[in-house]
């Protein structure tokens, strides 16, 4: 592990690949990783993006990690994949790369496996592998629906919400809760008919938003970007709205407090993996199994069960 | 309570509607709802249907629920809807109602409020709320993207995926661990141009997990149903293929096993919901914020705060 954590520092891919395996696998390797690299930051800008399934996230990511480069920046992208509930692991699509052509951009596509706490637990820790190897800033891409990949959005410095024209995103990332959670709006797909509904929608709901106040939390509107991620249009833009997004965060010293509410996110997130483990180890012991038969023949209610099951953890 | 459930029983729509208030609300009175209506059940078909946003799920089943009832069913269903992870409730279309003609139907649109495990539990809530009033079937429509989301539409006794032409839904479904569950595939919009290519996807996935040995589990591989639930055409055959996998169900003794499933899920649910409220009152004590102090200054790292945390329990 030391040999590999040196050579990651050092710029090796092959090096920095393995450790983000080993992340991904979760368990005491993952944890004895954590505790390697949890002193060593430079603090990278985190920036999360999100967006619903076939929103064009992964070519916009492209288009913005070529840009990026191209000013002297070492961008690393981290692709979160929903996992599969039964099987661990998609069977299929799960490593479709993102396509950028630039050398000195890491990109990465990781599913959940199983484990409790799987994606909350290892995007922090691909973070810090990133962050160890000297890359900034941090791209975490998500597939903005469930409440996980909303919650690991929510806690990046800059967090950009994906829309397209023509399909109700508005509305849609609005019922996901990623309207309240968006630094940056992009449109993307903004060629094509509809894109200007879409903004529309937008500003009516951050209007709404701005008239239940909560807009003055940040005293910040969120800027509206129309990109063309095929075709590169809007990148620029967006690019500066990321970087003003950055110094607004710092003016106002938020920067370490971000880092700080995902630390703490972390915490919460290994405390709960573990007494998810504990109650299910209580499930399987014979004082367990006769709580659940119970339940099975309707002696006790689901209320009365939890609390039994509660008293033997 | 007494009143408004003895109403329920009876049919009366306004009392079956404040019993759902209360499940949603969550909380005390919920739980004494679970407490009153535990007992009584009279076993109605659980059917889960989910789906990527905007798959035209909502059209589906209004026109699923009409033929029910045209055949003599009291079909209820619960429409979930994701809930915003800030203010706790979405501010605009929470509340779409599902487009239906029929009297004996009950469709009721429930948004997730912030509270631990809220919709784990709304959910079995609304169910025996349903069953208490004599529905049968109930229908649960849920996004299928999010992990809480699958998991609910998992233990239902038949799990119905819906799909669209020229979106990559069967790769997403796919990747969201949806193909895995899926009792019934629908191919919905199936008057689109790629239908075909959609359905010949699903089915290369079914001869995929075949070959992995996930079928014989089961003993029955999933059919595909193509429909136009705007013009009505192939419900019909869906309506026949869910009878024929409750009775597949019936064959193999397997709806009370579900019915287990769906009790044990939400038992762990409630262990876990009060661990997590416990573990956030521990962490405003001051040992809790001495810890996250350290945390914060990287004195330890977040596994050592996560294991004093959890003696703090």
């Amino acid at each position: 592990m030391d040999d590999l954590l040196a050579e990651a520092r050092a710029g090796n891919r092959r090096a920095i690949g393995r450790l983000l395996s080993v992340v991904e696998r979760g368990g005491p390797d993952a944890d004895a990783l954590t505790e390697a690299t949890f002193a060593s930051t430079n603090l990278p800008h985190i920036i999360g993006i999100t967006g619903p399934p076939g929103s064009g996230k992964s070519t916009l990511v492209g288009k913005l990690v070529d840009a990026m480069a191209d000013q002297g920046h070492s961008p690393a992208v981290l692709a979160v994949d929903p996992s599969s509930p039964l099987s661990g692991g998609a069977i299929l699509g799960d490593r479709i790369r993102i396509d950028t052509g630039t050398a000195n951009a890491f990109i990465r596509s990781m599913a959940t496996r199983g484990h409790s706490g799987g994606l909350a637990l290892a995007v922090p820790g691909a973070i810090r592998v990133f962050d160890l190897a000297g890359f900034d800033p941090v791209v975490i891409e998500t597939v903005g629906v469930g409440q996980v990949e909303v919650d690991v959005t929510a806690t990046a410095d800059t967090t950009i919400v994906v829309a397209n024209p023509g399909t109700g995103d508005a509305v849609q990332a609005n019922k996901a809760g990623l309207l309240e959670v968006a630094d940056i709006f992009v449109v993307n797909k903004a060629d094509r008919p509809g894109a200007d509904d879409v903004r529309r929608d937008l500003e009516l709901m951050l209007d709404l938003s701005h008239m239940t106040g909560q807009e003055e939390l940040s005293g910040r509107r969120p800027p509206i970007v129309m990109v063309n991620s095929l075709e590169g249009t809007g990148i620029g833009e967006l690019l500066r709205e990321i970087e003003a997004h950055k110094e607004h965060l710092e003016v106002l010293g938020q920067r370490s407090a971000a880092r700080l509410r995902r630390l703490e996110a972390e915490v919460r997130t290994r405390v709960l993996a573990d007494l998810e483990q504990r109650s299910k180890a209580v499930g399987a012991t014979p004082e367990g199994r006769q709580i659940n038969s119970m339940l099975a023949d309707g002696t006790i209610t689901p209320i009365e069960a939890a609390q039994r099951l509660g008293f033997l953890l």
